[in-house]
């Protein structure tokens, strides 16, 4: 027995926003302080340090559970199976559906009730629910479909990280030129192969650290609506990020029994290009080794940080082809990794 | 091994809304009209069909995170437990932190992460994430809890239900009526006794049920900005639950063993008196039998709908001897049963 992704898909936007869309942009410091830089400088060093060229953002006429869909049909295809033997769909997201030019989270009905009604599944034996845990609540969904699978209680189940952080963006922010949009889906089930899931590990960080990422007002003083916005203490997570983030990748390895040169890739979540590099070598570190070239492919230059989506996203590109120089092959051992608002560490070692 | 509820707590806002502070709202129908009834006049039906006399809202000061943490710390004192030896806190809520006098959700971080950090937990190791599931949201909580320690990854949870509805109600709709905010917090154990969670059913009806619980603009066709808030068709939902929950319930039943004699309560979420009635007359008449009297111990009159909340809530008043003509004792067979949006329906066969 073993506990398998079966079929992946995705949903990229088609809109394109550049680094030079943002010229326009008044950035502002959180005090709401004028930057001493103009906003090419100010592009230019974002660039350097995150790795971010573009991001993609959704149409107004979309949401986020439209894009879930988009995704999770694919998957569903992908994996050949039949979706009215679906036991779970489980959606990772964090804002819910927020509409083009308004600011509220809509999350009743859930994400996944949406994403059931709009595959069209009957069979109402067929579980659908969300679950909120940063930008790691894919990775997270995925280990509770694997603790579902394990207490007998699924054997098939739609896994989908789905977020339009587009739409909960401070324009006065300058981090606000790292959020993207987007949708990864997986199905998981319970197969007759080897490999499959072989360990995992999570972890919730929150007695000082759970307002790193928080919802905040924009940074411009002169808007005195109450709206917030996705905000976050870039420096202190990135601090957190590299004190603990490959201590947990190695406590994961380490359970699976796994030697660390098996380890094929390492698909990371992508907040910060530097931030990712600095964690993996580090990881490495741990175990006496430079880190091995090409073992952590990357989208965040094209795609930026779609939270939840980002890692199923990686996965099903590698997987189709779609990302050059990466490939992942049956028997290939992985690591899924990510971090994010909660603080939220979790990890999973993979036999594809 | 039974894998059981070790402890209970809740918190009960201070703050009673009666009937009576609702004859100075203007009610309207969903098309903008007017209603030709006096105030009193609608009040007297709603309560007649409800059962609803009076609902409980929590203070300005207070977010649901913040009721979440104080329901949390009594069942954690209740079930004697170190906190530091949770594994997950599970938290059931479906519209976040929503601040007094304004209008977005907050879940970033989650709630979860949120009560964590109140209560001081410093072990990583313990797992904070939020279920998006409706008003049976806790229930289904409570069946993750179930399934992690059968998996193996978990053995003690901290698992709540929490909302403040009146955060996100419609001044000019009747159904404003009915909500309400609370939280019912519970510790699920791995125990060597015998009994505990014995079965559970859980369904998501989405085909044509998916909306019939949403997020709506006022009835008040002269406001114009785009704020949305909880709305629902209640008579497609009382149709929709009679023809659905009983037959899940003895779904859940049938799959336990257990004779329906053995039934010392039925728990079931509390939106209006008499369908909550309907429901169970109609289960006991799939085995030919009358509703036994006191089976179905009420709190709806005073304490409204509370969501996810009123399980839970109704539960510890239960254990703690704070619902007049009710008790629960070692080794008595409960069930627990809710339905809500999604349109999701579970239930719990459970020996305490």
């Amino acid at each position: 027995m073993a506990i398998k992704i079966t079929g992946t898909g995705s949903f990229i936007p088609s809109q394109i926003e550049k680094n030079e869309d943002f010229y326009k942009h008044e950035f502002l410091n959180a005090d709401g302080s004028s930057i001493n830089n103009s906003n090419e400088v100010i592009v230019k060093k974002f660039k350097a340090i995150t790795g971010i060229g573009e991001r993609r953002y959704i149409k107004p006429s979309l949401t986020n559970s439209d894009i879930a869909y988009y995704a999770a049909q694919k998957a569903i295809e992908d994996a050949k199976i039949n979706q009215e033997e679906l036991d779970y769909i489980i959606v990772a997201h964090n804002y819910g559906d927020v509409k083009h030019n308004t600011e509220q989270s809509d999350t009743v009905p859930s994400i996944g009730s949406r994403v059931k009604h709009l595959l069209g599944i009957k069979n109402p034996k067929c579980v659908a629910y969300d679950v909120l845990f940063g930008c790691p609540g894919w990775v997270e969904a995925v280990i509770q479909a694997n603790a579902f699978i394990k207490a007998g209680i699924a054997k098939k189940c739609l896994v989908i990280g789905s977020e339009t952080l587009s739409r909960v963006i401070d324009k006065h922010d300058r981090d606000s030129m790292i959020y993207s949009d987007g949708a990864g889906a997986t199905i998981i089930e319970n197969t007759v192969h080897e490999g499959g899931i072989i360990n995992h590990e999570s972890a919730t960080y929150a007695l000082d650290e759970a307002h790193f990422i928080y919802f905040g007002e924009t940074n411009n003083l002169e808007v005195t609506d109450k709206r917030r916005y996705i905000k976050m203490y870039g420096r202190k997570i990135y601090e957190f990020a590299l004190n603990n983030v490959p201590a947990a990748m190695k406590s994961c390895l380490d359970g699976s029994g796994i030697d660390i040169r098996d380890i094929k890739k390492i698909l990371i979540h992508q907040a910060n290009e530097k931030m990712d590099e600095a964690i993996v070598e580090r990881f490495y570190k741990l175990y006496n080794m430079d880190m091995p070239e090409g073992i952590m492919p990357m989208t965040i230059n094209k795609l930026g940080n779609s939270s939840v989506a980002t890692v199923p996203t990686l996965f099903d590109m590698i997987l189709k082809n779609n990302l050059e120089g990466h490939s992942i092959n049956e028997g290939d051992l992985i690591m899924f990794a990510s971090v994010g608002a909660g603080m939220n560490i979790n990890a999973i070692i993979y036999k594809h």
